[in-house]
């Protein structure tokens, strides 16, 4: 059986919505956000909960802007990278929606598009949200130092987005970007164990990831306006196109960029390898990205979220870094 | 909308397998279990290491009994409450198999079913599986104390099982258990904080589910040869019988029970309040459940998968526990 999944009904993107922090507010998208808070506290008392109130804003904006029947969709799918996803779970418990959890790490976004869109297309639901998130100072208190440390970060490491973004999928509607194929990635392990440099470890699940879906559909690179990753940054960029030059003789440099590029100035704003995170390729998608393709810049665009399965723990006890990437066609 | 998802055809199980450690070995269940190591190390090094051992194992064992046409199911659904569920993404590593990784806490089993069921009913898949693990030793490290403090526990704590559990759900068949219909949760958070008291989190989750199962499917609970609840234990499943009676005018007593009490001796193994963790319910219903849903014993089964949705450091920081129930009714 193919791992492409052909949505026959054409389920659509409804709306979107991305709301950010303070440093990506102040970068290249900054015009394309939705929301952009003044300072990362995001009037919380935690950065648990600034990134659970980010993320409640995120599905709250995209819910009203999809002007929906019952003004909710039927399901949330949701999901993020602080233990046991308390941003989502948090965030989701004042809708009174049924919710279904998913653990993607940084592939979050494609993977909840591509699951509320088959619930759609078969015609489970009417409506699904598909949000996530990430915060920079949450994730670094929870998977590197305390802020207050002041650790030195490595070149090849990338700066977690602090950012929620959120998409309605609804039933074919005339005039819509929609969603003609995803793809459910499998788990690849490369043995990297440098946690410092995710990109690394997440690339060849890119490579692989994208190479089944051009064999599969039988298309080309040059057949996509854009193939864009979440957030492999410089250095998981280079080597996802060098993996698939030498192991898959397929070329998508001209048609590549990634998301962790896009969403900060690289040369002006100290991010290192780039942006990453959750909200990383959710909010580049949900507003950017959806922008050009509603004004037909883009007709055609691959999203490949990839994602680093890791823990802390398991890291510390010297296990490799599984990855992932799932893969949702936007058409328009 | 209604939030129980009809699976007009009837996906159905065709194979399931339980994993467990010692303590789970030496209940009631024993002569159910597929395996039962004799030692909760499960022959590796870390408690984490030997958690996704048996989740490997268990879906291992429930796609050789399967029989698939290629070997393996089409897709992976399985989750945990391992930090960034690393027990299922390193698990599902060796299978070559697209992931979608889950986050339901203890709701994993049911949850996970309802997915799979869901892509199979609807033609994405051919076969799916649905699995999730839980291990006492790896739950005491991550959510209270390090085994060696020693640390006493509360008459209302339950017991995480060590186990993990397996369904492979594929197309209709003749003379099989059969799923009809889904239903997926929504968060409630009634504001408990004691985490010594996951059962109370929980009841009301589970209540609202039920009640809202029965009413749309027009159903009574007399209808159903068992309301098996995932992991409420004792208190939790008091709390659930007189939550249902006094708010919903519903008594489900007679056809109640719950997987955290069936699965240990209550009177002669020291195991508090019963059994919890994602593996609990996944083994209980693995096992006995589906060998009396063979035998015929039970032919309406409704499998209720609590959880509840706290990280340790958001209870640190005074939030209450949100809770969900998803729901899976098995036919037989």
């Amino acid at each position: 059986m193919k791992n492409v999944v052909e949505l026959k009904n054409s389920p659509c993107v409804l709306s979107s919505a991305a709301c950010v922090g303070k440093t990506e507010g102040e970068g290249p998208l900054k015009d394309y956000f939705d929301v952009c808070y003044p300072d990362d506290g995001i009037n919380q008392t935690s950065w648990e909960n600034a990134e659970s109130q980010l993320l409640h804003d995120a599905i709250d904006t995209a819910v009203n802007k999809a002007s929906l029947e019952n003004n909710n969709p039927d399901i949330i799918f949701a999901g993020d990278l602080l233990n046991q996803c308390t941003s989502s779970t948090y965030a989701v418990r004042s809708f009174n929606v049924p919710f279904a959890g998913l653990f993607g790490a940084c592939s979050t976004m494609a993977f909840s598009i591509a699951m509320a869109s088959v619930f759609v297309d078969g015609g489970y639901v009417k409506s699904a949200a598909a949000a996530t998130s990430s915060h920079f100072c949450s994730a670094e208190k929870q998977f590197r130092y305390p802020l207050e440390y002041g650790g030195q970060r490595a070149p090849s490491a990338q700066r977690t987005v602090t950012g929620a973004a959120s998409f309605i999928i609804g039933e074919k509607k005339r005039n819509s970007v929609f969603i003609p194929r995803v793809l459910f990635g499998k788990v690849v392990d490369f043995g990297i164990t440098d946690t410092s440099n995710m990109g690394a470890a997440m690339a060849p699940a890119a490579g692989e990831s994208i190479a089944q879906f051009l064999k599969e559909t039988n298309t080309k690179p040059e057949d996509y306006d854009l193939i864009l990753t979440g957030d492999l940054g410089a250095v998981g960029s280079r080597l996802l196109i060098d993996y698939l030059k030498e192991r898959k003789n397929t070329d998508i440099s001209s048609v590549h960029d990634d998301c962790g590029l896009l969403i900060y100035d690289m040369d002006t704003q100290d991010v290192h390898s780039g942006g990453s995170g959750c909200g990383c390729s959710g909010v580049v998608t949900a507003s950017y990205i959806m922008k050009k393709m509603q004004e037909k810049e883009y007709k055609k665009v691959l999203l490949v979220g990839t994602g680093a399965l890791m823990s802390p723990l398991i890291s510390l006890q010297g296990e490799s870094i599984p990855a992932i990437a799932h893969i949702v066609e936007f058409n328009r």
